[in-house]
């Protein structure tokens, strides 16, 4: 059991979460009839439409917010651009081989899970409560089980101490650490060989002749960076500008598990926002966030061994240095605005700085929005400054200019000497050598060409420094040469852009956004607590569930209505017309987390008024179809709260008596 | 030059469209600046927007309007279901070889391409005008160029003949026919080799240590099937119903050209209805579509060597035989309506059946949607018959029940002859050949064992036939054996639904709709022509421009605030306050097919109004500004006309000029 809690503070039990996400299809083990393949997964109907909702949030909070040119690019990328941007050699994982076995383990969570293991056995030996430890989301392939045997007080301190920096560790260090506290693995009693580097893209060859090897992508930034030129002129040359893209990314993980947390295959939303490395990456919208405060967890703590946050505004962050510079603090704002939208539990967020060994090749700074769940704190979206890094090395390899020429505010003015070559004497007179002696002569530093200058002037020649050239030395008549002081303007600057990139894990977010609004209500008499999924009415699923009292005939025609002007005024509905009873529906769609129920009964028929339904209270008001459409629409928009409607319309309780019975 | 003509009739220039779509940044070649890959492009951000949109009307369209259930699933796939359902040995085309230079060609487009270029010479020969032939999509490597010589008038009517069903010659016959003709690759002058297959599909490993060997997805289907039995449940057991998925998938295709035609990741929107096969797939709301007339181009009229298509109401389609019933029928016209809401040239549709060596493996008839484009008539929707193909390769392979149980409205009563054995006698007295004779017994027949019960009940014991027990004849007393004649109800029916699948190539939609809504204006005065896309409202990338008349300070704060007003009412706009004149931000706006645009000048500043502007016509009204965004949203909804716009708020002319002037 672990010591995660629901919405409502209660423990949460997983498995029986996980079994009612199973049972309403909210995601499934893809090619399950087959077997299944670890780290696959499909979204049933409800996981789909919450992820749909995700991210049209995603897409009204930053693209359409503030403009951003949202791009959809290729999957399939050609082995030349990945090699050039660091990930054939760098994107790598650390494995080890059990030597008896042959079983793979990913180095880093083998060494976590048998210290906290090791630490586990040393509570029990000391008759203190195990409470079992959030677990990690890099989960074990075979937990290691806990013995109860004594460690000295300095070993815990070093193993609490390992483990609250174990992201910063690289291979050799890992080997290090297997072989220092003598890591065996659990299945076979030995200690697995030392690591290795495990590239954890995907390949497949392009064409008929398997011509051009290629990866699929692990991150959906490469594209909008190889689209910069292009972009940038399509936004009229304007600065600071963002790029977005939402699309799959596929990581070869080693061994995937825990569930939608850590999968070979998932959606990512990406913002890459280029800005001017000058003037320290103010952000022209900074001062509409700086008073929000996040919880931070540097890297300096962890370092320390410990994980305690510390709570301050972004301002005070930025001011202070904590965050580096406006653009990033402005996005880490608005990441934690957007996770509120969703409904993420603000208990449950902190902002967690990246160690040194642990940040990818590209990144300068990085901080994770990591969220709460029942297996540990999660990084849902990552927060990187990438520099100049991606836009530098493209631009090198391919010679494409991604570039930014700016209009200088005040034009600049440069002094300074400057040779002039009569490059038509200079070939004749110095034949093969008239390069070498140039080049030698343009390579001067302007301190040496001011005594040139001189020497020019007062002798008529100079004599020149050419290794390899006759004696080393060359003489160079004034005819061929002039040193002058001469003024420079310059209109213009050039400069590569730097990236600050805000990425999203989608399928992350979704899981841990589940996590957070479930909880249970027991029912009155039974013993079987009902699942709830309260999330707020713009992302959950399907907004009304209409549920005509039984499968009367007479119902129908109302249903069918009901749910044609829902779907105009652009709200999901469902209807449930099974003939099971009312109370076994209404669980049903609080498990699928349907805000709201309309139920069509007797009366209905009668005088047209239908009741809606709260999925949260449970309360019922009830009134004329549209009076109840219209509450229904400004509850959807955000408009009103349920407390709004229940002050306007009519309570309806005698229904609720019999669901709640049922 | 095609023959393809614009919106208004006028001759369609390709090179001058594609150069526009790729200076407004509709869609672009991936990886451009290390030189593309071809087969691979990404979509800039208005490229983008009117994909989502595509996809947003798609959902609405289909999920919505029928409750389908939409799913996502994997696109990395295990080479083990790839192989049941068909596609590891037959999801392939014909490539030959050329056999000195080693190019790859498509053996159907070589023989198309050289066919063509055969025929163009006659026509040339005979001194006619040479109209070029509509480009296919499947274009060619190396178009073969047309001279000038003679054909006998048989030979010409064999090559339309064989140009009217180039899709349904096998790898075998496309060599015969490369033989016979003597076509040579005009790069090197030789016959190429003879065709062999090559797989589509792009391959991959899952997993560490390579273990998993898998592929790309060349179609979404498989997902659906795969999680066939979950999707019932999820529907309560009801039948019919359907799933959908969006999402990409992939095809290496040999030689790909033709833009975004022909490409090797693309997106799909897949429906998989699955009806059951009794009853003749009737569909309860055919009768809304019936009186849709179609454009019909069947298999026999291909097979004649015509391509006349026969125009029909999808009633009469179905009613005839045409089509073979109503429920592949109903998502023919669905599928028509879906195209006219996006804005397709009503006269530019044709629904073209697939001959019998086209079809794919799992099909047993297949129609698709083709909309005629400056490369021919490109199929843009499938829509296959897969009877219980899938459903039931997967079930035998896996031995999950992908089947329905359905009540029995009226439980069915068979009477039949049963054989009961006592089996705890049968073994003791055969000892190793019981289970032989128990089998043989079993097995026989209902009119054998009515002969087999009158022995019985006469002689006390029966002979059976055994081979290879005793000498092939074995005694059974009646202490062993009885057959009676029993009564059996059932009350269920097991069956395994068939599947009718619309397959969207969102790609292949989203370019043909460009071209039926390009057109070009001529510039008072000017010599160029101005491009101008005429979308739907519904489907145009971004819904509005906002455009101040200059840089002015003055009008920033009305620019602002109009475009919150928009964005909160969900209506996607732009603001253009680059220096660039009016009219030269009016033109970019109709090359990226903005319907509306809203001038702010200095009267705006003064009395509040301002001025909106309908793309096609060019014409503008001007009144306060609330009156405008009501104008707006009615006009984006689909609610009013330009027409209704103009008859309710006050033309304005004076900027109109000066807007046709520049």
């Amino acid at each position: 059991m672990s010591s995660a809690t629901t919405l409502k503070g209660q423990p949460l039990d997983r498995a029986a979460l996980e079994s009612m996400l199973r049972r309403r299809m909210f995601y499934t083990p893809s090619f399950e009839i087959y077997g299944g393949v670890s780290g696959l997964y499909d979204y049933g109907p409800p996981g789909c439409a919450l992820q749909a909702n995700i991210i049209d949030l995603w897409r009204k909070h930053f693209v359409l917010e503030e403009d951003m040119l949202e791009v959809d690019c290729s999957v399939l990328t050609p082995h030349e651009v990945l090699k050039t941007s660091g990930h054939v050699d760098k994107f790598a994982d650390w494995m080890c081989k059990d030597p008896e076995n042959g079983e793979i383990l990913r180095a880093d969570h083998f060494v976590e899970d048998i210290l906290e293991s090791r630490l586990k056995g040393d509570k029990e030996a000391r008759g203190q409560k195990v409470e079992e430890k959030e677990e990690d989301p890099k989960k074990k392939k075979k937990k290691a089980k806990s013995t109860a045997v004594l460690l000295d007080d300095a070993v815990v301190k070093e193993y609490e101490e390992i483990l609250a920096q174990i992201d910063n560790y690289n291979g050799e260090q890992l080997g290090e650490l297997i072989k220092k506290y003598d890591l065996r693995n659990p299945a076979t009693n030995r200690q697995p060989e030392p690591p290795v580097s495990f590239n954890l893209m995907f390949q497949t060859s392009i064409g008929p002749s398997s011509n051009i090897p290629g990866y699929l992508r692990p991150e959906t930034a490469q594209g909008q960076f190889l689209n910069f030129a292009k972009l940038l002129e399509f936004n009229t040359g304007q600065m600071p500008f963002a790029s977005a893209s939402i699309g799959k990314s596929y990581r070869n993980e080693i061994s995937p598990r825990g569930g939608l947390l850590r999968v070979r295959e998932f959606l990512m939303a990406e913002i890459e926002h280029f800005v001017d490395p000058e003037g320290h990456k103010k952000h022209a919208r900074f001062h509409e966030v700086e008073d929000i405060e996040l919880a931070f967890l540097d890297r300096d703590t962890q370092l320390s061994g410990s994980t305690a946050v510390k709570k301050q505004t972004i301002g005070q962050a930025v001011k202070e240095g904590l965050v580096d510079n406006e653009t990033l603090g402005y996005f880490l704002a608005r990441i934690h605005l957007f996770l509120k939208k969703l409904g993420v539990d603000q208990t449950k967020i902190r902002f967690r700085q990246h160690m040194a060994n642990e940040m990818a090749h590209y990144a300068c700074d990085c901080w994770d929005a990591e969220l709460l769940t029942s297996s540990g704190w999660i990084e849902c979206v990552g927060c990187a400054d990438r520099s100049a890094y991606d836009l530098s090395v493209h631009a090198n390899k391919t010679g494409a200019p991604l570039v930014v020429r700016a209009q200088l505010d005040e034009p600049k003015v440069y002094e300074e000497w400057e040779v002039q070559i009569e490059k038509k004497k200079f070939g004749p007179l110095f034949k093969k050598n008239g390069k070498t002696i140039e080049n030698a002569i343009l390579a001067t530093p302007q301190e040496e060409l001011a005594k040139l200058a001189k020497e020019l002037e007062e002798t008529g020649k100079i004599t020149v420094n050419v290794p390899g050239v006759a004696d080393g030395k060359v003489e160079v008549s004034k005819d061929l040469v002039a040193v002058k002081w001469v003024k420079r303007v310059e209109h213009t600057r050039e400069y590569t852009p730097n990236v600050i990139e805000p990425s999203f894990g989608i399928g992350r977010i979704l899981y841990s956004l589940i996590e957070h609004n479930y909880w249970t209500r027991g029912t009155e008499g039974g013993d079987e607590a009902r699942g709830v999924l309260s999330f707020p009415p713009t992302v959950a699923p399907t907004k009304v569930l209409i549920v005509p009292l039984s499968n009367n005939k007479e119902f129908t025609p109302t249903a069918h209505k009901l749910s044609q002007k829902l779907r105009s005024a652009g709200i999901s509905s469902r209807v449930d017309d099974s003939g099971a009873s009312l109370g076994k529906r209404y669980s049903r769609n609080d498990e699928l987390g349907t805000p709201f129920g309309i139920t069509i009964d007797f009366q209905t028929v009668q005088d047209g008024t239908i009741t809606l339904r709260e999925r949260d209270s449970t309360r019922q008001v009830r009134a004329d179809e549209e009076k109840i459409l219209e509450a229904i629409k400004a509850l959807v928009d955000d408009k009103k709260t349920w407390q709004d409607i229940e002050s306007e319309l009519p309570l309806f309780v005698s229904q609720e008596i019999e669901v709640a019975q049922r």
